[in-house]
C-alpha cells in the first residue's frame, strides 16, 4: 500500500523562508570586536542572504562547491550559514585555532573554493596562502578590530561582496534533502583531521530535535548565546535551530571571558548560553567576584567536556542557574544526549539528583545508542560497568569524507564513538573517558576523568588533567597536573589526602607526579589537550 | 559531494522502541466503562505490542494490509496503534459515530482485513456484518461495560488474541520510512468520505514537531489527557508523541463529560487536555458549579473547530488554564497551526492578547502555507482579506486513496484546505469559516463563524450555528439557531440587537429566521452539522 504524503523535502532553504514568513521581526544581535553592538531582524537577515546566494553565484560557485568560512561567531557568519547550502553549495566551517598544518591540510583536503574570513583573522591564512592547492577566492569580513586586513589574493569585502547579489523574492531552489549542507573535520587526536559532511536532512532534522522541550528546548521565547563557535560541530546546531524557531540570537564575537561576555548577557537579556565547561568556569570565577543582573539566565548548556559536579552546584546555588548537560561529537551533528531530570525523580534527595545532573543523560529522540564491552557485547545497565558508546540516527556520520575505512563502525553499522561510557537503568549514560585516555594500572582500568574529578576537591585547585605515564611496576600510573585558583596555593600533599578518600592505594599517583603547572593546555575546540601533557614527562 | 550521513529511517518502531529503552517506568492510565482504572507502564505496553505483531502475523496479517479500530481512546487501542504499523501492516482507525452507510462504505473501502471492536461498541458492526464484501476478522476488547458482546463472525477476545503471540527481545523490523502506516478517512461532507493513508515518515516527522516547545510541547514531564477521539485524525497525533517523549498519558474511555472527565483530570493530575470546543464548552459549565482541583491543568488544546473568545477568557480567568488553539486536518496528520503569543506581543494589553489567542496562530515548523483569492494569487497580510488556505509539508496529502483527482491540490502541488482565512502581519491565520459555509448577500460574503461568535454575546445563548438560505432579493440571508443555557431563555430581538452592532442592515438576519432549539446536531467529530441544520428550513 502507497503512502499519499507529499515529498517534501526538509532542507536548509526551508528552515531559512520559515524565518521570513513566520518571525521575520526577531532580533539577531552581534557584539562587534570594537564592543559596538550590531542588531538586525530576521527579516533584514533574510534579504541579505538572498543577496549573498546571488552574489556566490556570480563569484562562479556551483552546487556541490565547499565554501568556507575561518570566522568567529557573528551576523555575517550566519549569512554565510545560510546562503551556502541554499544555493546547493556545502558549508565549510574552519576552525580558527587549528595549529597551522591542520590547517593547510583540511583547506586542501576540501577543496575549498572559496573562504569568508574574519579581518582578525586574515593573518593565520596569509601566512598560508602559498601552501593552499586550491587557490581559493577570500572575502574579508570587518569585525571591527582596530587594523588593517592582512593581504589575502583578490580578497574583496564582504560589503562589497554583497553588492554583487541582487535581491530575489522568488521561492527559493528546491533542494533534494539528502544532499550535502555542510562539512566539519573532527579536531583529530591521532592522524590527520577527518571530515564529516552533512545533509539537508540531517540538519533539519537535528534542528527539530533539540528544539523538542525534553532536548535543548530552544524556542521563540529563548534569548540564546552560543560561546560555543560556529565551528565547533555547528555551534551544537544552535544557529540552525534559533532561525527554524526565531528565538533571539545574540552572537558574542570575540568576547569569550570575564566582563565582556558576562555584560552582554546581562543587557541582552539572555536566557541561554551554551559552550564548553572551561569558558563556564572561568565565568563562574568573574561573577563570584562582581556583580551582574543575569535574572533571565536559566540555563547553560555544556558540552565538549564534562562538567564538574562541583560547578553545577555552585552555578545552581550562588546563581540559580541550571547547567544542562549535552554530549555530541562532529560525527553526530553534534547533539546525542542531553541531562534533564525525569519527573519520576523529582522526590530525590539534591544529592542525588545533583549526582544524576552531572551524568551525560539519555539519548535525544532521534538517537539510539548502546554501550558494548571489548567483544562487541551490550554492557549491563547498572551505572557502573564501562563500554565504549555506539550510535546511530538520522544525524550521524557513516563514513568519514573520502576515507572507506571502517574501522570507526561496527559490522552493522553503529558509528563506534571511542567514548567510555556507563549506562545506568534509566538509560542516562556518564562518560567516564575517551577510550585511548584511560589509564591501565595493575591490569585495571582507571578513569582519568574520575580522578580529575576527586583531584577538583582538593583546597586551591582550579582546574586538573590526568594522564597516564608507563611505569615498570604498575604498568601505567597517573600523573595529575593541577592549575592553582588565582592568589592561592596547591598543597600536593592535600591533593594525594583527597584521592586516598576514593581511590585504593595501587591507583593512586606518586607524589613527585602531581604536577603543579600555570595552565593547562587546550585543544583548539578548547578541551584539555593530553596529547601535549602527555610530552611533559 | 555526497553525505556521509546515515540513511536512518524514521518509522513507528523506531519511536516504540525509545519508549522501552528510555523511559520504560512512566504510566499509562485508562479509565475504563466500569470507571476502574487501568496502570501500566511504558515497558509493559512494549511487552504486549511485540506479542500483538507476532498475534497479527500469526493471524495472517501481511505488511500493507489493513488492521482496522473501532474504539474509544485506551491502552488497548494504543496497543493496535504501534503494533500494526510496526509489523508492517496499516493501522486503519474507524470513527465510532460515522452514519452505517458511511462505515460500510470505508470499511469495503479499505478493505480492512481485521477489525479490534470495543466490547460496548460490538452491536454496531454486527448490524453491518452482512454488508462487509471482505469478511474481516474481530478482535474484541473488553471496555469493562456491563453486557455481553454482540455476536460477530468468529469473534475472540483481545487478551485470549494476544496469547497467539510470543514475546521478542529481538530488534523490531526495519520499515522503509515512507511506507503506509496508518489511514484515516475525512468525514465528508459532500460525497463519499476520502481516506489520506499516513506514511511511518510523516507520523516520525509530526510527532517531532508537536513535540517541539512552540507546538504542542509534548514532553516528558507533562500528563497528557487526550479527549480528542484516537479515530479523529490519530487524535492529533497525541499517541505518538506521547510514546516518543515518555508524557504519561491518560486515557478517558467512554468518560467526556462532566463528572466523569473532570474527576479524571484532577486525580490524574492531568496538565495539558485536548479536544474540540464543544467538550470543553460542556466542561466549564461543569467546572462552574461544582470543585475541582484542577491546578495542575495549565493547558487546553483546542482544535476542530474554533473557540469563541468567551471561552479562551472564562477559562483564563476563572480557572487560570490557557486555552491552545491549533489548526489541523486528516488531510495534515492533522497539526498545521497553534497560537501561542510570541515574546514582542508581551508589552500588548490583555484585550489585545485575547483577540490573538482567538486565532490559530502560525504554521508550526514543517508546515508552509499561503492564503489564495480565487484567481490564485496570495492575499495580503492585513488580517482582514480573506482567502483560501492552501499548505505543503511532510505530513500533508497529495491526494487521496484511490482517488486520482487533483481538484483538492492547486497545480503546484500545494493542499487546498477549503478554509476561509485570513492571515496577519505576523502570519497568525484565523479560520473565518468553511467555502461552502460563507454567506453570499447582495454579493457579499459573511462568515457565518463570525455571526456565530457575535450571537455568543447575546444573553442567555450557549451555542449558535449559522447557516445561508437562499432569499430572492438578497441572494442569501443568514438562518440562526441557538441553543439556550440550562435554566435560562433567549430573546430574539436581543440577539437581533447584539447582531446590528457588528453588522450591516443588509447582512442580518430576519427575526424570524432566529431559532431557538435544544440541541445542534454534530457531526461525527464533534462539530455543527450545518448540512443538516440546512435541511431545516
Amino acid at each position: 500500500m502507497k503512502s499519499t504524503m507529499m515529498n517534501y523535502q526538509l532542507t536548509i532553504p526551508a528552515i531559512l523562508q520559515r524565518a521570513k514568513e513566520i518571525h521575520p521581526e526577531k532580533q539577531i544581535v552581534t557584539k562587534m570586536n570594537d564592543e559596538s553592538i550590531h542588531r538586525y531582524s530576521y527579516g533584514e537577515f533574510y534579504t541579505r542572504v538572498r543577496r549573498l546566494m546571488d552574489a556566490l553565484q556570480k563569484a562562479g560557485i556551483k552546487p556541490g562547491d565547499r565554501v568556507a568560512t575561518f570566522g568567529m561567531n557573528h551576523y555575517r557568519h550566519l549569512e554565510v550559514y545560510f546562503a551556502a547550502p541554499s544555493m546547493g553549495a556545502v558549508l565549510h566551517t574552519l576552525n580558527v585555532r587549528l595549529f597551522p598544518e591542520q590547517l593547510v591540510y583540511i583547506v586542501n583536503d576540501a577543496e575549498d573554493s572559496i573562504i569568508f574570513v574574519d579581518k582578525s583573522l586574515s593573518k593565520t591564512l596569509s601566512d598560508l596562502l602559498s601552501q593552499f592547492k586550491k587557490k581559493p577566492k577570500f572575502v574579508i569580513m570587518d569585525d571591527l578590530e582596530a587594523m588593517e586586513a592582512a593581504p589575502l589574493a583578490d580578497a574583496i569585502d564582504y560589503e562589497e561582496f554583497l553588492k554583487n547579489g541582487n535581491d530575489s523574492s522568488l521561492p527559493l531552489p528546491e533542494v533534494d534533502e539528502n544532499k550535502a549542507s555542510g562539512m566539519c573535520y573532527t579536531s583529530g587526536t591521532t592522524g590527520n583531521p577527518k571530515g564529516v559532511v552533512y545533509s539537508h536532512r540531517s540538519v533539519y532534522l537535528h534542528s527539530m530535535s533539540i528544539c523538542m522541550s525534553d532536548s535543548l528546548g530552544v524556542c521563540e521565547k529563548e534569548t540564546v548565546l552560543p560561546v560555543v563557535p560556529m565551528f565547533h560541530a555547528n555551534a551544537w546546531g544552535i544557529p540552525f535551530a534559533c532561525v527554524m524557531t526565531g528565538a533571539t540570537l545574540v552572537f558574542p564575537g570575540k568576547h569569550l571571558l570575564g566582563h565582556a561576555l558576562a555584560s552582554l548577557l546581562e543587557q541582552e537579556k539572555v536566557s541561554i548560553a551554551a559552550g564548553v565547561p572551561t569558558i563556564w568556569n572561568v565565568l563562574y570565577q568573574h561573577l563570584k567576584k562582581n556583580s551582574y543582573d543575569l535574572s533571565k539566565l536559566h540555563t547553560m548548556i555544556v558540552g565538549g567536556s564534562a562538567a564538574p559536579l562541583s560547578m553545577i552546584e555552585g552555578f545552581k546555588k550562588d546563581f540559580g542557574i541550571q547547567i544542562l548537560h549535552a554530549w555530541g561529537m562532529t560525527e553526530l551533528s553534534p547533539v546525542g544526549t542531553v541531562c534533564r531530570l525525569r519527573t519520576t525523580m523529582k522526590d530525590w534527595n539534591e544529592s542525588e539528583k545533583m549526582h544524576f545532573l552531572a551524568k551525560q543523560g539519555p539519548a535525544v529522540a532521534g538517537v539510539e545508542l548502546r554501550g558494548i564491552d571489548d567483544q562487541g557485547r551490550d554492557i549491563p545497565k547498572d551505572g557502573k560497568t564501562p563500554g565504549e558508546l555506539i550510535v546511530r540516527g538520522p544525524w550521524v556520520t557513516v563514513e568519514y569524507y573520502g576515507n572507506p575505512s571502517q574501522e570507526s563502525f561496527t559490522e552493522d553499522g553503529w558509528f563506534k564513538t571511542g567514548d567510555v561510557v556507563t549506562i545506568d537503568e534509566h538509560s542516562y549514560i556518564q562518560i567516564t573517558d575517551r577510550k585511548k585516555d584511560l589509564i591501565k594500572t595493575r591490569g585495571e582500568w582507571i578513569s582519568s576523568v574520575e580522578m580529575e574529578s576527586q583531584v577538583l576537591k582538593a583546597s586551591g585547585v582550579l582546574e586538573a588533567a590526568v594522564v597516564a605515564k608507563p611505569d615498570e611496576i604498575r604498568g601505567e600510573v597517573p600523573v595529575v597536573f593541577v592549575v592553582p585558583k588565582e592568589g592561592e596555593s596547591i598543597d600536593k600533599k592535600s591533593v594525594l589526602g583527597v584521592l586516598k578518600e576514593n581511590f585504593a592505594n595501587w591507583q593512586l599517583p606518586n607524589l613527585e607526579d602531581i604536577q603543579v603547572i600555570d595552565v593547562i593546555p587546550k585543544t583548539s575546540v578548547g578541551k584539555f589537550d593530553k596529547k601535549v601533557l602527555r610530552t611533559r614527562f
